[in-house]
């Protein structure tokens, strides 16, 4: 199975300061992009493949998704998804190792999975997984760290001739990378972007959309920390259709 | 149109040395990949959009291919191509500006385009033609020089804490870039990957497979100066069907 670090208390505690956290969807710069990928979801069956805080769940409840199945390994981060939600029908959230959850086949019409793919070790296995629980139709959105992200031996920005660089190397050489980001240790796989899109056709998905996390000045202009980003892309960002 | 550098005596007599030059397909290493991304050519109608000295297009008549339609914009090429082709009736060279070439609709089943995309000026235009052109159900495969590639303010090797590394700056940022290879001021056209994949689907193409060229280690021991190609991606190859 993939490492939990998500419920290591350094880990955790950094965690909960991000922007993403404490804003939810708001607070997560890809979001624009990622909500233009996403189909209506009112009346659709939805799964959530690591559900964090829930804030997409809860986001998908109130485009009133007829269902929200949202999963996550780890307890810390379902425990406040679960404070974080009025009680209602719609989510159900349920602890999962990703690596290893099935689901019941044709049971849904939209899985959604933010910022997983790169922990996971079992590609292949995952994206079938989701092909089969899609009804015919139905569509997969993703995000995850781009491979220009993943790839490099030590992933910090150099300068170089003085200009800000991204020391791209190893992009090739596919594996785990240890990074330490909150808390030392935290183990990533390395997938080239080929690999990532070719899962996806081997599973039988076709390719309906492919973004990557570019800021707009606007963005850049409301956060100017967020200019660096312009430089290497940090997040893949794909729609497919079974 | 672009810039028909190709017809630069300074680039002219760097470009005819290189391995691809001499050996044609065999001295270049995407070549296996590319070819596996091929469908079968025998009795086939074929454009090739960008042609250089005509290796691909021989081999696509060496694969009985019905017709091979082969342009380039560079004069000096197209010479060279037809000195190097016998006498026949399948393969015709023609010199055309890809940034504005029409070809007739629905006349072939196969386009082929070799490192051509990222000189082109308007690629929605370009992908849209080559999509009409291409009967239901065809094929179009292209290789072009991947954006991590063509990104950086100065595409060049750094060493960096004793490593080599690729300066990857400027990949959200699309345009030209001005390059010295081979003869100063070579004009290409920087476009992230998602703007590359997406024109294909916009214009209609189903995507059937993504590669990167990454080396081999049975193709780093034999050409040892491949390796920094594991450090980041040159090529982008794609295969896509109408």
């Amino acid at each position: 199975m993939a490492q939990n670090i998500y419920d290591d208390p350094e880990f955790q505690a950094g965690y909960r300061r991000l922007a993403r956290s404490e804003q939810g969807l708001a607070g997560a710069p890809e979001w624009p992009t990622v909500r233009r990928l996403l189909p209506d979801l009112s009346g659709r069956d939805v799964v959530d493949l690591g559900c964090g805080y829930g804030a997409f769940a809860r986001w998908a409840a109130e485009q009133h998704a007829a269902v929200v199945d949202a999963f996550d390994v780890s307890e810390q981060m379902l425990r406040r998804a679960a404070e974080l939600t009025e009680p209602g029908k719609v989510i159900r959230y349920a602890r999962a190792d990703l690596d290893t959850l099935q689901l019941p086949s044709a049971s849904y019409d939209v899985a959604y999975s933010a910022l997983v793919l790169h922990y996971l070790t079992d590609l292949p296995r995952f994206v079938g997984m989701v092909h089969a629980a899609l009804r015919p139709g139905g569509g997969f959105v993703f995000t995850c760290e781009h491979p220009v992200y993943t790839a490099p031996t030590v992933a910090a920005w150099i300068e170089h001739d003085g200009r800000r660089a991204w020391p791209l190397d190893r992009y090739g050489v596919e594996g785990e990378r240890v990074r330490d980001w909150l808390a030392p240790g935290v183990r990533k796989q390395h997938r080239i972007l080929a690999t990532l899109l070719n899962a996806l056709l081997d599973a039988g998905f076709t390719i309906r959309r492919v973004e990557e996390s570019v800021p707009s000045e606007e963005q850049i202009t409301a956060d100017p920390t967020l200019a660096e980003e312009r430089d290497r892309p940090m997040f893949l960002m794909v729609a497919a259709d079974r």
